[in-house]
């Protein structure tokens, strides 16, 4: 049985990354060797990480002065290694659900920080739009996309000081204004590679300014002046990211992978909303293109294991919503085809006929 | 041509962990997805991470009361979080290499630091033997094998205070008395898996005794607590470390990996010793099993990048020695087998002949 790949990430790649990745474990550029067993000096593998990073660069059109690094760690690494780097005196944080609460907690141990807004007092299911963010903040941050609770920024905003983004879940979704942010971030798991890597791309001249020492590995300049090799950088990750980056400039770029993610979470929402034994979690205007989150409608709730089992049988695959919200949890990374979220669609379609 | 990898890292691995990871890329345990793409919460997944502790704890014969981590971000990463997590007033190192200095240097931001000894004025051809450890330190910390420089602490050494040990690079050949230690760590692409994925071995009730804050990421209580699983861990790499582990199992243990690795370095140092053209680098007393460096004895020295081509042209890899040391390095760690020695030992008796 076919089967549709809804997890929330680790999550769906596209299957020219998959086989190609497979194939270079087997062996790596007709050398004999697996991917797994050659030096990351090795002259073969500098160019993968060249080519990745000159991928990054060119699909989301990032200005001069910005370097692109492949660290290991998570995201959840980098909610201490930004306030390392960046957080003087101040910083500004948008309260948009567990994650950038985690990032919030991280940042107290290093300064002040200002939550600016957050929608926590209802489970995280809209994104605050009323919220001033200090002049005097060293940053604001903010997480675009919130996996748990189905809400995106699916727009840059405007800010007073430089802007910080954990991006990890929707990343090469659209376009970027990259000018707009000193640091972006994120792990790779959702829309570029296997879990194991974390990309972030940081604007050269924020480094250097804050009076703390820090050690070696959580300073962004050792990553910098090194190209991402001070250590052993997660080879095999960062291949199978190289292939993720390739597919997307063959498929369009980020511009047509906006194109399918808003016609796909328009597809799948548009039967949510019609669907009498479904609703959506999410404010509206705040629906995520990436996590699409609904609940079965109160009259329908004791169907929500039978509809958990419909589904499954149908080779639906990670749509158990997170605990906090329940329900169920589509995500539509970049390499879900349109054809899944139709067989998602047609099982909640067949399944309002069963009742 | 049979290529024989003595890269010093990533580094071999045996062929049967390969074409496992392969196969569970394509399709992981028959489920239809690939390995790349399933969640790290999944049913199927976890039981790769109690396995490969499981393993761990058994091949080691690791006590009650430490628990084994699989983190990111690479033994470096470690040379911060053990000060970080153990270091209160004062720890010792013993400087042995390049990466033991790294380690030492990383320690100076939370404490005082006694380096105990040091053999860089040899450019660490041997191992020091002749110190005292302050029995007032927290603990202290030694680099089982300098894989630039060949040496190698090959038996455990008594310690006033518990031992913290980086055995990156020969974990997994030899029987340990883990006893000895509080924390083992290493990167994981020498003995055990692709680059991406670090172990750390950690005595339970060392933890929580340093008044500092550390951040989550950076505490290992945060992953004791919660397996390895805070945030998603390096789900491929994990996988492959399995598939070693079963390996190194089903060959016999760490005391046949130890039986042949003292094999395998008895060959080609008798060789080295012998042969009229080349000369070890190390105090013979301290030779390491895993990376055996040798450079062209003096009045060949102009015959180096003539024996790098001819043994390149037999398949040798990865033999060009660290450029602080110069001349060769093999490196021969659990999965290179007896024949590739052999056939380097082959082109160096044939060299000889020709010269």
């Amino acid at each position: 049985m076919k089967k549709h790949n809804f997890n929330a990430g680790p999550s769906i790649l596209p299957r020219e990354v998959i086989e190609a990745t497979a194939k270079a474990i087997l062996d790596f550029n007709g050398s004999g060797l697996s991917l797994m067993e050659i030096s990351h000096r090795a002259k073969d593998f500098q160019p993968v990480v060249d080519e990745a990073v000159a991928l990054f660069k060119e699909l989301l059109n990032i200005p001069e002065g910005y370097s692109v690094l492949f660290l290991g760690g998570g995201a959840s690494m980098e909610f201490c290694m930004v306030p390392f780097n960046f957080l003087e005196k101040k910083a500004a944080y948008l309260n948009t659900g567990v994650w950038a609460k985690k990032a919030m907690k991280e940042a107290k141990a290093f300064g002040e920080v200002v939550e600016v807004a957050s929608s926590a007092e209802a489970t995280y299911t809209y994104i605050p739009k009323d919220y001033t963010v200090p002049a005097d903040a060293d940053y604001f941050h903010i997480t675009t996309n919130n996996t748990i609770y189905g809400t995106e920024l699916k727009a840059d905003l405007d800010s007073p000081v430089p802007m910080v983004a954990d991006m990890s879940s929707d990343i090469f979704s659209r376009p970027i204004d990259v000018s707009k942010y000193i640091c972006i971030y994120g792990g790779a798991q959702k829309n570029l590679a296997p879990a194991g890597v974390t990309f972030v791309i940081v604007k050269n001249d924020a480094l250097g300014k804050v009076s703390r020492y820090i050690p070696t590995m959580l300073n962004y300049q050792t990553h910098v002046d090194n190209g991402s090799m001070f250590n052993t950088p997660p080879v095999v990750p960062i291949y199978a990211a190289l292939q993720t980056l390739r597919w997307v400039k063959a498929q369009g770029g980020v511009k047509e992978m906006e194109r399918r993610a808003t016609e796909k979470a328009d597809m799948l929402y548009a039967e949510i909303d019609r669907n009498k034994m479904f609703v959506g979690t999410a404010a509206k205007e705040d629906r995520s293109r990436m996590n699409i989150c609904f609940v079965m409608a109160p009259e329908y709730k004791d169907l929500e294991a039978d509809f958990m089992k419909f589904a499954t049988e149908r080779g639906m695959v990670g749509i158990k919503g997170h605990r906090s919200v329940g329900g169920f949890r589509a995500s539509c990374y970049n390499a879900m085809p349109k054809e899944s979220v139709q067989a998602l669609i047609d099982c909640m379609q067949e399944f309002e006929k069963l009742h």
